[in-house]
Order: structure tokens, then C-alpha cells, then sequence
């Protein structure tokens, strides 16, 4: 059996690693005895070893013969005869669509000869002649390296030498000329003559297409795409038909249901007289399958009834390329089509109730992408107006509103009833209240995973980041960009999935989906604007519910306030991941963190602290309220002291300025002193998390005591109180079991106090290598982990997510080191692997402990399957993404088979 | 047989793991036929069992009684019986000696009845109730937890009322008196009599000593020490003998060689008529065994005849215990005796002279910590004048020199041919030329492992470091300290051994090792002051090249120059693990670096790279030079540029002021705009290394292109340049696939325009856990790996050194966390595992993948024999740890027996 050439009656749709795609479907449709123009495929194998080798592979020459004898059999014609021509197409086809991006040849088989006997047996001069100049043109391009514009020139000049606009006005004469010139501009720029030898034609045709798959924009497609390298492209050797024989021939594309709206039903174009590049050229219109209906009932009955039988086939939206030779139907190409997101919703559950899949199979054919896709309002399609600059897309979603410069503004205007977008030259945590009360976040700076990116993806509040061109200027409360300045109160636009940035008003379709999610199906329904509106919802609906009844992961949010904790539980969470105690000293009370840090003695120390406590108190009750029943994980104090202090560089030019003046102010000198001696010049490697807490004595104490004291309370009042403590950075079994000691101290006084049994778990952060790597010890101290992703991402690799994202992460995306930010979707390789032992060594040595991820990875498709795959017990993620986790910890179950697994 | 107890008679010497140190050595005196005071041992077991369950083993009471029984009947006497009283002591002893750290009963038997037959028997009433009356202090206050102080007070007492002042004066009367107050004491204390039952004295005092394990400072002590908490402490049960029966008796300790200097012959010191407390508590004069033969000529023959034996059998330098009692000569102790520096290395070669052992264990009994303490200048003991403050120890030796403020200063007066010590707050790169060119080094902040650290042991030069009580004034060129001004010019001593600083001049002793590793042994055999320092140098040099013939290990050196190469290799380094090309662009240079930075078009920023090139093709000449026929690994640009730009807060306030007075200078407004587009939150995490190589093109072309045309200037000179290229910071196989290439094309290049062929090995930095964790896929790319474990510590466990050292290692090391700074020994179990995995994953995926390793970890004993064992090639370190290296890597060899393998 040949080993590099299979005819198409020999393969069949699972074979695309062989076949690729294309081919796989062509032997496909063969099998089923759909009318497909015979002919075969050049594995990827051949080309595997054309790459390897550089030669290609010895046995080939014969089996192409072989297949070709056989061809030549099955039509009753040979390649390239005189009299009556076999011609072929030579088609790239590897294993993942790429379109456009490797080469085709038509026509091969046409010579000086050759073109003589098409033009008898077509009895159509003009059709034989321009067959063969297409022939040259694109196997001079393609196979022999020359220059396209030269063959462009010289059919322009062609045209207007003849006073005519169009190439289908040229007629015979004129396109047998042209061939003569076309064959001139070969010898001339590839030093040989256009082989007339047919079969040494499609000999070169096959190693062309084997090396377009390496050429300079395959490879950057397939970088961004994800695809390997090493796949090699197959090549598909097939009989050529023709749709531009006459008003009885015509080619179309076509969709076994709307690919845009999911609409049930057959869709495509169809166009008289014409071949496949002319349908892209777009120049005549096309008809609808209705149309073509009146044009030629035959050929479009016998479409139809292909196409159900495919649809079939294949249970899914299939999308299909044909021609029809005076009056006969020749089916070119099909494949399971591409759709939208709203799409793929309602055609997975359609398919289930037209009794072709299961639920589990429907589940598996959305994606969490799509679904965050069907969260947002989007500006309504073609209503874009000024387009002012593009930044990086963070936080998606469309958001109309005045501009704002400043977080005070932001928050009066919004309490105003005003919708406002934030624009920063970056944002900092004491942006938050502004953020929080925009509709929508524009920086001039940072990358996706900056600040204001991850607090805004975090509030589900649509962001662009890191638009460069914008020059902020926040004391004139404008901005300025290519000659347009933007002053306080004007309207802007943003795309949060585009980056986009417009000036003036753009009209906003709200998202049903979203309606769904927060208020339910019944006020989904209510609000939908039509019927495909709410069938989407409906299919959402469905298939939302039966992730959860399938998926394996818990999912939990990142909250840590009583209203996104509300939210998160409203959008299906199972309890509170990651509550971020930090975000609790903002505003008002970083004072009291200030006065800590600065206290002279202990006991002005011991008063700040004191002073915390029942505020402290007073959130925890708050978030264990709305989270009654379910667990609550309590990060405790992360970040570095000096985070809730001024500026180093601004506080010593203000204290500067004022020494210059003579009037400086005793408590910014005070001040400046402090935040002198706590600078760190890597704080993210320094003094923080649980060193913080070992080192600062009081501040962890209060916390849990503020964290023991909110669960009696809870108790008091009938409730049931689920908090767990969470230690961050821990990098050695050594400090967990300093600050365990210390809460299990604190749970017994606190116990005894009130008469109660405190019994909270108490567990840690993974979010160091060394932590990953001793978590088989660490795990003896540690009832539950929680992965850090983000920060064992930065130490992983070594990458600040403030420096590196802006600096150089689009320089390694376009050289290839990166084909996604590690902090999106997570580095199996190097911060996966850590998971993985962390994972497998801390339950090793504790069966029981818990474990879950709270870094940004929780919320992101891909990482959910992985964190599947490893075991985790639960992923957590802002509550925004709460239903995308849900939906792809559900897929996830369904695709590996272990929903029922621990 | 009995499990708990063993006789000694039972034990050897290669049972302390059960046994401890003291009764394993007593068991074999024992088995040796010496005369040891009959007892027996309760093992670490029984501890360890009473540990963990709190409760002695059910066993033990019988397996006592035994073993008591068979001593009653060896003895001819019964425990505490009341004519004629067996007395035993009841001592602690671990596997590890702990000296002071647990408790001791002795006299255990005594009660009101048999101190009266101890009377009669010893024809002595004062010794027997001053027996007594020690034993219930002790028991007392060691048993029964009582407070030590009112048992001295009472002493105090009994001799203020006598009006007499020692304790040996009080006569039996008032010692039988005391005994009743002491009584009294113990029954209002502990709540209950002393016991006056023998074997229950015995119980107890044997759960005491368990107990005493677990102290507060026993635990500290370990942590220090680096023992294992679990280990447990044995107890040994013996015979009381008695030194202080009269002028026939004593006590005393000796040893077999002189464990200052190691000159041979017995030393030590008798004390006639005297208990072991009375020779720690140094009140009378101690004869020496020369003396004692004269007093006891006996007993001395006796000791000595055991000493010559006892050295025979144990192969080293022996501590001992004795005790005469009457006449009768008792071995209480022995073990292998501490013994200074100087004393291991004349020692071990004395026993190899003397047939006792060979070389390769002569060499397991000397560390590279000993010899780095050889190689050191040092203060005249007792010399200290008036210590200032003490700082960190961070390079030893000792300096004196005039106080200098200022590098330029430090420079100028070093060319007068001053000695002078460079005094900052902390020291930059910018500092390099004043360290240089100081005898030491002094700064207020900063820890082991900051820049003044660093620099300074690379540099070999004594430096203290982190004496924060220092007010240093840069700008009025002094330093204030406890009421103390110190002004440019005053003479300064710094002890970097000890952090001590002191005023004034100090005699400083220079190394005579030191003189041989730079000179060679005549010459520093010429230069020896005595006989004692010429027998230590040979003595070094013996065992310094026989660790060379057994090490594995290569020893390479960092080193930037060819002064800093020279020297290496005259210290035995074989070659250069690590020439960091950025300490190549400071001063002059770094103005063209600035210009690289700053440029404002790429014409501008080549000719900046253009003129660099001859500069650094010259650097790599020098190198190469000195390191002709040994390999010279050559590290790319290392650190973020914006090092090479002055600090952002200082050029901020200077702009701020110029501006606020109208004046500001164009070039610091540009200048600050580029610091501030540079700035990173965590540089140690940005953009730099490989990241800056192949986001600023030129640089790392630059640097290639000088190291290929510096190799072929030694290859057309008739050298044999070994050069290898390392790209550092590498965290995926990508990056460095893209600089290999680099590399390849230039080195192709450049071997063409030469006629040459280049082929420079091209290997990288594994110093991120993410290229550990894919070391597989990087070794495809990589001819060989250097292993930097500084930076591999600092992600690893998310520490900066720059800020985490001084802000809480010590708590760190307090707290029990850090027993040692991973910054100086490696951590097996976070930053060694992810070692051993590249190292592992490495050579699988290529077998002759070269690793090394270049941290300051290189020139760590104990991190070398690690290195060792994970089977690196080399280690590389300063080019003054050289020695200390090659030692340790020839002990690591010796004694893991694999000095052959590979």
C-alpha cells in the first residue's frame, strides 16, 4: 500500500493528521458517495520528510504515477492529452484551516497543446485560453518564485492597450497573446521556460505548496494560532471542474445553517458562470440558494439534500464549497463550519432537539470564550464612528460616557447620574473608588494584566489599557491624540474587546446574556428584543445548568466586599475563593495602616490597631453574611507596608521644593523618613505576605482575631459562618506553622470567650516555587492550598507583571517566545509542572487537603481544563467570570470523562 | 536483650546515634579496658519514645532495675544504702555535643541516712554533706523546676552569717544545716519533700534530662547548630567518683595534642582536690600534666600511658576527663577534641607523618571554612582598643587604614600610598575604583549578600557591612557614632570576621597561607615568623594538593579582568566560569551605554554601539591572554539598562528644584524623561538579560561580534582562546534559540572574513525556576548550562537581596525559619531540587551538556559538596575563594568515594 499517496476513496474524515483537513473531508464525502472530482492526496507525511530532508521522499515519484494512472483510469482522460485533457487542481490542506496563507495551482495538465483540445472539447476558445494564462500566472508565482505584480502589469496593460476594464471582457486573441507574453516574463525571470511537460508541472506544484507552509506568514499565523510547526501541509491532487463553462455552470459556498445568528435552516451564495476566485473578488452579486432555486432547480435540489445528509454526517453546521459544470454538481469541499458565539449556543442545543447529540456533546461544542463573548453590550455593528486610537483590549465590553480625569470626578459626576469613563494616564489603587464608579476605564499606559486591566476585568467594567498615543494631561483635565484634544465632560467611546477608542456618542446593544446571569431566565426572556434574543438565552440557559451538573471543579469567586460576594453568589458561585484583605484599607482607613507603619511607640502602634479591629470586624460579618453556608477563604495582609504610603519620588520633590522654599512641613519630613526606610527596590520580592506578618507583630493577630470574632458573631446570630484562613507567600513549612500556632491560640481564647468551639481551617498560598517544591512538608501545617498563579507566574519566570507586559511581551509574541501571556492562560510547562507537584506531593502527605487556584488563571478556559486535569478541588476567579468557569470546568469534566472522579 | 538501657560495657564508640557522644566514648573506654566508673546509658530511643508520647516507655522502669542491679553487684554496693552508698551521676549526652546546654544531677542517692555512711566511708563529714547538699540544689532546681537564686541565696547567707567568704569554707556544721534550709526550700517550692528514696531520685533525674532537651535555648542552640529537633538526648548513669577527698585526689581535662596550635605533645590542667565545677568556675590556679607528674607521678603515667592509647585508637587529637580519686586514676570522658584552624591542618598531616591515617582522610579532616580562616590577615589577640560598633561580618580579615568618605578619595590616597577604608552609607557600582583601591570596606546598610558584600569578597578585601549605628555624613566627610566623630584621615580597624569596627590603630598580624597562595611555598616559607607558621603552610599545601589529585569537580573563577584572571589562575583556578561584561561598562564607558540608551535615532545609537566595540574586543583580548588554553565563559549584558542611568529620585528632586528657580537644564529634562520611561517597579523582574538582548538590537550583536573577533585576534597571535558564550536570565528554549543564531551567523561571519573556523560553544544562565523546570527543551539548544543560583534563590523563594536581608532575615533567623541565608548555602530542598532537575533533565536530553555553576554559591563548602553530588563539571567563585574550592571539592570527592566517576 502506498505510504505518501492515498486516493480520496481510501481515507476518511478522522484522518486529518495524515490527510489534513480538506483532504480528510474530500475522502470523506467520497466514501459517502457524494459527487466529488476524483483524485488524491499528498500526505503530510511527504512533506514531514521534504522538511527533514530537504528531498522529497524517493517512493513518491511512483506513487503519484500510480494514483495518477488510476485517475486517469476512473475519467477516461490523461493529464495534459491533446485531445481531451485531464486537468487537475494542486491544493494545500493541513490539518488546521489556514486561510490563505499556502498556495494553490490550478489548471494543471494545460500546455502549448493541450490548451488546444480544452478549447475543442469545452468548445469555448476564451475559456481554454484564459485557463492557461491563469495556469502560468499562478504557477509562476507560486512554484517559480516570480514576481506577481510583473503578470499583473502585463494583464492591465493588456486591457488598456484594448480600451477594456474587465478581464472577462478580453476574448481569445487577446488572452493567447497574453499567454505569450506570460511565458516571456517566465523564461525571462525564472531563466527557464514554463515546463509544458504535465506531469513535471504537477511534480513542482506539489513541492511548492510544501514549501509555502514555511513561509515567513505561515509561520507567524500559526504562531498566533497556536499551531505547531512541525505538522507539515498534505496536498490534494484533484480533477478540475468548472464553473465558468456558461450560464448552465456556477460555483457557491454554502451553510447548512445561518453561521451567524445559529438560525435554522440552509444559507449561501451562489453565482452564475464563475469560479471560486471570482466569488471572493466580490465584484458581481451573488444569489441566494432561493435564487439559485429558479436558476437551476436540479443542481439546487441535489445541494439540498446534500447538504441535510451531510449535516447528518457530521451532527453539526457544516460548511460547504461546490460547482456546478453545465448542470452537473460536483461538491468541492466541506467541513464543520465556523459560527459566532450566539451561534454555536443555539445550533449545540438545536442539535440536541433534532435528537443528533447529547447534552454532554452540545456542552463540548461552546466554548467559555464564547460565552464571555455573549456577556457584554457591544456597539452595534457599522455605527462606529471617529476612531481616535487603539490601545490594548483588557476588559471587554462597550462603554459610552463623559471623560473624566480624575477618580473624585469620576465618583461625583457618577453619583450624578452621569455615566463616566475614567481615562488615567495608569491607574493605582486609589483610583478604585473612581473605577468603580465609570462605566468604563482608559489608560494611557500598562499592559493587560496592570492594574487598572485586572481590577476592571475583576468588576467586569470594560477597559482599554495601554493606549500610547494618548498624552493625559490630568491637571488640564485633558487629553490630547493626533491633533483632537478631549477635555473634561466630552463624550468617548470604548471597545474593551477591540481596544478601540472613539470620540462622540456610539449606540450600545445591551447584552441579554448578562440580563440572564444576574436576574434570571424569566427577566432575560422579558428583556430580549426578539425571538433569536431569546432563544439564545434559552440555549445558554440549558447548557449552563447542565455544566454544573457535570463539572468536577467547584467554582469559587474573588470577592471581598458583602456586594461582590452578593454578586458572585447570584452568578453561581459555591464560595469565596480569595477575599483580599488589602482592598479593605483603601480610603479612610489607609490612615490607620499609615499610623501603624509611623507609630514612635508600641502603644500609639497598639491604638492604630485597635482601631482597625472592629472595622475589620465589621467586613467579615458583612461578607459571611451574603456567603452564609458556603466557605470564605481569607487571604490575609499581602502586599508591602510601603504600598499604603506616598510615592518616594513625588514626596521627596514636594519635600525638596519645600526645604528650597524654607517651609518644610515637619510631618512630609517625617513622612519622606518612613517611606525612605521601607523603600524596597523589588518590593514584590520583599517584605510582604507572611513576613509582613511574622515581622510586624499585631497586624496578622488582628486580622484573625477580627476573622474569629465575625464567625462567633455569625454563630450568635444563627448563622453559618464557613471562613477559612488563608497565609500568603509562604515560602517555608516554617512560617505557616508560626502563624498556625498563633490562630489556633487565638481561635481557643476566642472560643473560650464567647463559650464556642472555633474550628477554622487554616491553610496557605502557593504562590512561590519554593512553597510548590516543599509542599509536601508545607502540606503537614496546611489544611487547604490555594495556587497563586499570577505571582507564581513572576517568580517562575522571573516576569513583574508592571514591568515586563508594556516593555517586551509584544516584541516575544511577534519573535515567537510567547504565543500567549503566561499570565492569561497558564504556562504548563513551568508554572503548571509546579502546580503539579505541589499538587501531588501536599496530598501525598495530607489525603485531605483541599486545593484551589485564586490567581487570574482561575477565570481563564484553557487553565480550567488544566487545573481539571491536575486535580484542583476548585477554581476561583473574579464573579464576573463566575459562568464561564462554571461552563468550562463543565467541559472540561465532559471531554476527559471524569465528571463522577474525585 | 533490654532495649532502653545499655551497660557500657554494652556500647562502642559508632553508637552514638543511640548511645549520644558521651556514652558511645565511655562504652568504648570501656570495651578498651580503661578505667571507666561502671554505669550504664538510657538511650536516645527511650527519649525519643518519651518525646512523642510524653511518657517514658513502659519498659524502662525494669530494664533500669536491671542494669541497676548488675552495677550493685560489679560495685559490691547498693544505691543509696545507708552503710556504705552507691552514688551515681546523671549526665545528658546527644548525638551532637550541646556543651551547657542540658542537665546534669550528680550525687543521686544521697539522702539524710546514707549521707551519714558516705561520712563514715570517706572518714570525711564535711565532703558528705556538702555532697548532699549539692544534690539538692541541683535536684531542686533542675528536677523540680525550682528557681536557682534562692538556693544561691541561702548559700550566700549561710557564709554572710559565718562571715567567711568561699564556700570551702564552710565547715560540716553549717553545710549539715544548709541542707536542712535547702530541704526547706524545696518543700515550699515544689510542694513536696525532697525525696529521700534512691531510685526514685534516679526516675526523676533521668526525666529531667529528657526534659532539658526541649529548653528554650536547647532549641535555639540546635536551630544554630543546625541539629535536628528530633534526635533526642541520652543518659548516662556512672559511679559518682570523687577528685575532692583530699590531697590524693582531682580532677582535670588534657589533650593529646595542642588543640590551639596543633603542636604535639599532651597538654592540659589538674586542679588537686577539686570537683568538676571547681575547674570551669576558675578559682584556683591549675598545674599543667608536667606539674601533676611532680604531685602525682602515678597517676600521671597512668593518664599519659591512656592518652598515647586512647590517641592509637581514636586516630586523632583526644579531649579527656579524668578524675583521682585517692590515688585511683578514673576516666570520665573523651572525645575528638575541637581544635582551631591552624591546629586541623598540622594536625592531620602530623597523623598521615606518623602512619595513623592516610592522605584522603587527613584531607575529610579539614573544611574550607578552616582554611578561609588562613587566609585572612588578623587582629593580635588581645589588641582591641576602643570598639566603636559592630556591623555584619561580611568578608573577613582584618583592616586598618585611614577612614576615606569618598571614592575619589579613597583612590587618590591609595596612589599617595595610603591604606584607607572606604566608609559609606552603602556602596554602588559607581563605588568599584574606591573598593578597589581600599584595604576595607565599611558601610551602615545593607547585608551579607549587598553590593559592598559581594564586591568585597570577590575582592577578597575585608569589609563590614550594616552598621547601622553609623551617622555617616558623605558631604562633611565624617561619621558619628555613640559621641564618637570620626573624620576623614582618622586611622580605623575593621574586623570582617567578627563585624567589630574600632578607633585608632590595631597590630594586624598578614596570613602566611595567604603569601603561599599568591607566591608560592618558599616564599612564603621565607616570610614565616616562626617554626609554627612554616609547619602550617606545608601543611596546606600538602593537603591542598591532594585534594586537587582527588577532586572531580574543576574550579573555576568569576572574574571581569585580567588583574582578577591573573590571579585566579595563580590560585588554581582552570578557568573563568563568569565574566560579567557589565562591571566592563563603568565609568568612562558608561556615558556610551547612557548614549545607547538616550539615542534618539538609530544612527545615532550605532555609532554609541560602534565605538564600544574596540573597547570591548580589547577586554576580551586581556581575558582570553590570561586565560590562554583554559575555557573563559563570557556572560552577555546582564542587568536593565536604566543601571546604567542615575537614580530616578535623586534626578527628580534636581529637576524639580532647577525648574522651581527657573533654571532647568534641557539635557536632566531629557535625561529624567528617559529614567522615567525606563523606570521599573522591580527591575530584578523587568526588562534585562536575554529579554534586553532581543528587545534592543545591537547590544548582545555588539558583544558576540567582540567575542569573536577578540578569539580570533589570539587565535592569529598564536593563542589558544577557549571563549564560551552565555546568555543570561533565559526562561524559555525560544530565547535562547534566537541568540544562538545570532551567534552562529556572526561567528560564520566573522570565521569568514578571518579564514577561520570559529565554533564557540554557546550555553546559557539557568537562574529562573522556569528554565530548571524545562531544562529538557533548553538543553536542545544549549552546549551547556551555568547554574546561577543567586538569582535562582531570589525567585525561587521570592526574595530580593536587596531588601529582604536587612529587613527581617535576622527575625528569619531568630523565628527559627532560616537556619542559614539561602543566599550563602544552598537550599537543598527548593533551589538544589530545581538544580538537580536541570541537571537530570539536561544531560537526558543531551549527554554532554557542560553544567556549572557561577552564584556565590560556588565558593561554599557545603553548596560545593551538593554540587558534587548532583554531578555538576565545575564550580565557579571569586577568584579568592579559588583555594577554598579546590579543598572542598577534593573532600566532597574523598568522601563520597567518587572521585573517579564522571
Amino acid at each position: 500500500m502506498a505510504r505518501y499517496v492515498k486516493d480520496f476513496s481510501e481515507g476518511d474524515k478522522d484522518q486529518k493528521d495524515l490527510l489534513g483537513g480538506k483532504g480528510a473531508n474530500l475522502a470523506e464525502m467520497t466514501r459517502l458517495g457524494l459527487p466529488v472530482p476524483p483524485g488524491f492526496t499528498v500526505t503530510t507525511d511527504a512533506c514531514r520528510t521534504y522538511m527533514s530532508t530537504g528531498q522529497v521522499p524517493a517512493e513518491l515519484a511512483d506513487e503519484v504515477s500510480a494514483a495518477l494512472t488510476r485517475l486517469e483510469a476512473a475519467m477516461g482522460r490523461r493529464l495534459g492529452a491533446a485531445d481531451d485533457p485531464l486537468l487537475v487542481s494542486v491544493r494545500s490542506g493541513a490539518k488546521f484551516s489556514m486561510p490563505g496563507m499556502m498556495e494553490t495551482v490550478l489548471n494543471v495538465g494545460l500546455n502549448d497543446t493541450s490548451v488546444l483540445g480544452l478549447a475543442r472539447v469545452a468548445d469555448d476558445d476564451r475559456f481554454a485560453w484564459d485557463s492557461y494564462r491563469r495556469l502560468i500566472q499562478m504557477f509562476g508565482r507560486t512554484v517559480l518564485g516570480i514576481e506577481g505584480d510583473l503578470f499583473s502589469a502585463a494583464l492591465d496593460k493588456a486591457k488598456t492597450d484594448r480600451g477594456i476594464a474587465s478581464d472577462t471582457d478580453l476574448d481569445a486573441d487577446a488572452l493567447r497573446e497574453l499567454v505569450g507574453t506570460f511565458k516571456g516574463i517566465v523564461t525571462a525571470e525564472a531563466g527557464r521556460d514554463f515546463p509544458q511537460e504535465p506531469r513535471e508541472q504537477l511534480d513542482l506544484a506539489v513541492v511548492a505548496v510544501f514549501n509555502s507552509w514555511n513561509t515567513e506568514r505561515a509561520r507567524l499565523y500559526r504562531r498566533r494560532e497556536r499551531i505547531a510547526d512541525d505538522l507539515g501541509t498534505a496536498v490534494n491532487v484533484q480533477t478540475m471542474v468548472f464553473g465558468n463553462l456558461g450560464a448552465t455552470s456556477g460555483t457557491g459556498v454554502a451553510f447548512t445553517r445561518d453561521p451567524a445568528t445559529g438560525k435554522t435552516g440552509d444559507y449561501g451564495d451562489y453565482l452564475v458562470n464563475a469560479q471560486g476566485e471570482d466569488v471572493v473578488a466580490g465584484i458581481r452579486n451573488t444569489l441566494s440558494l432561493h435564487d439559485m432555486e429558479q436558476v437551476d432547480k436540479a443542481s439546487h435540489d441535489r445541494l439540498a439534500e446534500i447538504m441535510r445528509q451531510l449535516e447528518n454526517h457530521y451532527r453539526d453546521l457544516c460548511d460547504i464549497e461546490f460547482t456546478v459544470e453545465r448542470g452537473t454538481l460536483w461538491m468541492l469541499q466541506t467541513r464543520v463550519g465556523k459560527r459566532t458565539a450566539p451561534a454555536a449556543f443555539r445550533i449545540a442545543v438545536q442539535l440536541v432537539d433534532e435528537g443528533r447529540i447529547d447534552m454532554d456533546e452540545a456542552l463540548s461544542r461552546v466554548t467559555g470564550a464564547q460565552l464571555s463573548q455573549l456577556l457584554f453590550p457591544q456597539f452595534a455593528p457599522g455605527t462606529y464612528t471617529k476612531m481616535l486610537t487603539k490601545g490594548m483590549a483588557a476588559s471587554p465590553g462597550a462603554a459610552v460616557g463623559a471623560a473624566v480625569f480624575d477618580p473624585v470626578t469620576a465618583q461625583e459626576w457618577a453619583a450624578a447620574g452621569k455615566d463616566v469613563i475614567l481615562v488615567r494616564r495608569e491607574t493605582n489603587p486609589d483610583d478604585l473608588g473612581g473605577m468603580i464608579a465609570s462605566v468604563g476605564i482608559l489608560t494611557a499606559r500598562g499592559g493587560k494584566t496592570s492594574h487598572a486591566a485586572v481590577v476592571a476585568r475583576g468588576m467586569g467594567t470594560t477597559a482599554v489599557v495601554g493606549a500610547e498615543e494618548l498624552v493625559i494631561d490630568a491637571e488640564a483635565r485633558s487629553l490630547f491624540c493626533h491633533n483632537q484634544t478631549v477635555r473634561e465632560g466630552d463624550t468617548i467611546a470604548i471597545d474593551g474587546g477591540t481596544g478601540e477608542v472613539f470620540l462622540g456618542d456610539v449606540p450600545v446593544t445591551p447584552s441579554p446574556v448578562s440580563t440572564y446571569l444576574d436576574e434570571g431566565l424569566d427577566a432575560a426572556l422579558a428583556q430580549a428584543a426578539d425571538e433569536d434574543a431569546a432563544d439564545l438565552v434559552r440555549a445558554v440557559d440549558r447548557l449552563l445548568r447542565h455544566a454544573d451538573t457535570r463539572r468536577r471543579l467547584r467554582v469559587h469567586a474573588n470577592a471581598d466586599n458583602g456586594a461582590d460576594a452578593a454578586r458572585a453568589r447570584r452568578l453561581g458561585a459555591q464560595g469565596i475563593g480569595l477575599c483580599r484583605t488589602e482592598h479593605m484599607f483603601l480610603g479612610d482607613r489607609r490612615v490607620l495602616i499609615e499610623r501603624v507603619v509611623l507609630a514612635k511607640d508600641p502603644a500609639e502602634k497598639q491604638a492604630a490597631l485597635d482601631a482597625l479591629l472592629p472595622l475589620q470586624r465589621g467586613d467579615f460579618v458583612e461578607l459571611l453574611t451574603e456567603m452564609d453556608g458556603l466557605p470564605t477563604t481569607i487571604r490575609l495582609l499581602d502586599p508591602p507596608l510601603h504600598e499604603f504610603l506616598p510615592d518616594l519620588t513625588s514626596l521627596s520633590v514636594k519635600v525638596a521644593l519645600a526645604k528650597a522654599k524654607g517651609e518644610p512641613d515637619a510631618d512630609d519630613v517625617a513622612l519622606l523618613a518612613a517611606v525612605e526606610h521601607m523603600h524596597e527596590a523589588n518590593p514584590m520580592l520583599g517584605l510582604r505576605g507572611v513576613r509582613l506578618g511574622l515581622v510586624v507583630p499585631g497586624l496578622f493577630e488582628l486580622q484573625i482575631r477580627a476573622i474569629c470574632e465575625a464567625v462567633a458573631d455569625r454563630m450568635a446570630a444563627g448563622g453559618s459562618p464557613h471562613a477559612e484562613i488563608m497565609v500568603p507567600l509562604i515560602g517555608s513549612v516554617r512560617e505557616l506553622r508560626l502563624v498556625r500556632d498563633m490562630a489556633l491560640d487565638l481561635m481557643a481564647t476566642i472560643g473560650a470567650e464567647r463559650g464556642l468551639s472555633l474550628d477554622l481551617p487554616v491553610g496557605c498560598m502557593i504562590e512561590l516555587p519554593r512553597a510548590a517544591l516543599t509542599a509536601g512538608r508545607i502540606a503537614a501545617e496546611a489544611q487547604f492550598f490555594s495556587f497563586g498563579t499570577n505571582d507564581l507566574t513572576q517568580t517562575t519566570w522571573g516576569f513583574s507583571r508592571d514591568d515586563v507586559e508594556g516593555a517586551f511581551f509584544a516584541d516575544y509574541t511577534t519573535n515567537g517566545v510567547l504565543s500567549v501571556s503566561p499570565f492569561e492562560t497558564i504556562d504548563e510547562l513551568g508554572v503548571g509542572r509546579l502546580v503539579q507537584i505541589a499538587a501531588t506531593e501536599g496530598r501525598a502527605s495530607r489525603a485531605d487537603l483541599g486545593l484551589g487556584v485564586c490567581g487570574e488563571h482561575g477565570g481563564d478556559p484553557e487553565s480550567i481544563r488544566f487545573f481539571h486535569g491536575v486535580g484542583l478541588d476548585y477554581v476561583s476567579c473574579s464573579p464576573f467570570r463566575v459562568p464561564v468557569a462554571r461552563l468550562e470546568a463543565g467541559r472540561a469534566a465532559v471531554e476527559t470523562g471524569s465528571s463522577d472522579s474525585r
